[in-house]
């Protein structure tokens, strides 16, 4: 799983950051969150095929998260898309989004599937072959909600010499890679142990922003390998992180270390900060695994989750 | 007055070249025309200050010429705007407006003056210390409407020797540079012609994006100085600019050679042509003096219309 940021402003975009919008690459499917303006532009810039996104996650109806959703939805159109568009959001979206595209005269040449995000509790949202999505909810202004993103456990891998030493015949390799013991032609239990080795760790991604500080949130994220959490501001401005329902630094790293993650990274930075150097000083005080959110870079989630 | 171009696409923004959007600058005035999705980005990139953004003209409701204004909008609430927004947009936008504003939780630090864009005739819609803003009827998919902006005569020039000569007091040169003659204290008329020179010719501006050509469309922006008109397709294209209610390059060049043009500058190019040099070698086939409108790029409408 890669992540790549397309932006990483809060509300007011600067020269070097575009609004919220990430891109998840699981196994070369391409889950988009978020679609803060100019999404579509970064999204060419960093060579993501359009193509390849079939799942929209839209954490909350605020521009800097949402903006740039019409121009991508117009795009795909003009591309001429005919396969359906998975479209997460909040459950009072679905009437706006029908009533926008007819005031802007969009007319979508393939579906959208609106799946509504509600509710206090995490909701299963997505299961295909390998991920699973849990949203989540958030503390802000505005229902708000979080995703995470799990890779479903690999199959093991089985030792190429075994084949060949035990005779193992082809149609018994999947029973085999799931964890099954083989049973030679002479009766003789061979081990699953002995004839595989383990997979790799299923990796995890979780997408919190915007929000306050809350204890249940890092419970919803669990040991987490990859922890995106919104830092709108430092640790100074904590009271007015609270008025507008944000995070200061020292929220997201609380969080980390309470959710357990192996990484962090900070994000949708106050314009007020040319410099993130002081945002990310105060999270790696408490939580030192912590990246800052770049736009147009990307994070090899299994690489960074052993950091 | 100079013009500069932050967005040259169509529907289908490329890696160069953004949706619709100019910035006029009379006398240090910012007129935005359109506002296409990263508008807002592109203010940045070209360093013009939001504060001199006070009148912002919609030609239409597609989603390539609008789709930057929500953000622009709410941008200019969190830094603070307090002076007024004049708005002028097709009739039909108003209600939209608020109820957009209200779905995605924008509360305006600032009032906006709505001014309602219909009819089949131009209207001065702006009446302004330096410029009037005629708007007029366009023909598109959707009601559309193009802006004309025509400088002020200027004050005539007072040759500086004739003041000691003819010992002109201070109060009467104001009267003098609107082409009064002036009595000496002895009776002598002074011709006006003998103490003044004529002051620049005032220029012109006109935006004509999206239209398909109509013959009356020239008389609107009779003997502009700069002619900014789309050119979505090259000729080969005319049924596809037909059906779709757009401008080929002859159809603009056309309108140009109609209107008496001092300069055209052709824009809005499909997607489709990564080179734009087959689109201006038509258009100049027919008018000359054309150029090819280029994110980024600043004009100035003396110079060129000179050309």
């Amino acid at each position: 799983m890669k992540l790549t940021i397309l932006g990483s402003s809060s509300a007011l975009p600067t020269s070097e950051r575009y609004p919220s919008a990430h891109v998840l690459n699981a196994h070369e499917r391409f889950y988009l969150i978020d679609c803060g303006e100019g999404t579509q532009m970064q999204l060419r810039k960093n060579h993501i095929r359009f193509s390849r996104i079939n799942h929209i996650f839209i954490s909350h109806l605020h521009g800097d998260h949402i903006f740039g959703l019409y121009g991508l939805l117009s795009t795909f159109s003009l591309m001429g898309r005919k396969s359906p568009l998975s479209l997460y959001a909040p459950s009072n979206y679905d009437l706006m989004l029908i009533s926008h595209l007819s005031d802007f005269d969009i007319h979508l040449s393939y579906e959208i599937n609106f799946v509504p995000l509600a509710g206090k509790d995490p909701v299963e949202i997505l299961n295909d072959k390998y991920l699973t999505v849990t949203s989540f909810p958030l503390k802000h202004r505005v229902p708000s909600f979080g995703f995470l993103f799990r890779e479903k456990n690999h199959d093991r891998n089985i030792i190429k010499e075994a084949i060949t030493t035990y005779n193992i015949p082809g149609v018994r390799l999947p029973a085999i890679k799931k964890g099954e013991d083989f049973i030679t032609a002479s009766g003789t239990v061979i081990k699953n142990e002995e004839i595989t080795i383990p997979p790799p760790v299923p990796l995890s991604y979780a997408y919190c922003s915007d929000t306050k500080y809350f204890k249940r949130l890092a419970s919803f994220v669990k040991d987490v390998s990859l922890l995106y959490h919104e830092a709108t501001f430092d640790q100074s401005k904590q009271d007015l992180a609270a008025v507008t329902g944000h995070s200061t630094t020292l929220d997201a790293a609380r969080t980390a270390v309470e959710a357990g993650a192996g990484k962090l990274i900070i994000g949708h930075f106050s314009a007020r900060y040319k410099d993130v150097g002081i945002l990310l000083k105060e999270a790696r005080s408490v939580f030192p695994n912590t990246l800052p959110a770049e736009d147009g870079m990307t994070y090899n989630i299994a690489d960074i989750s052993n950091g």
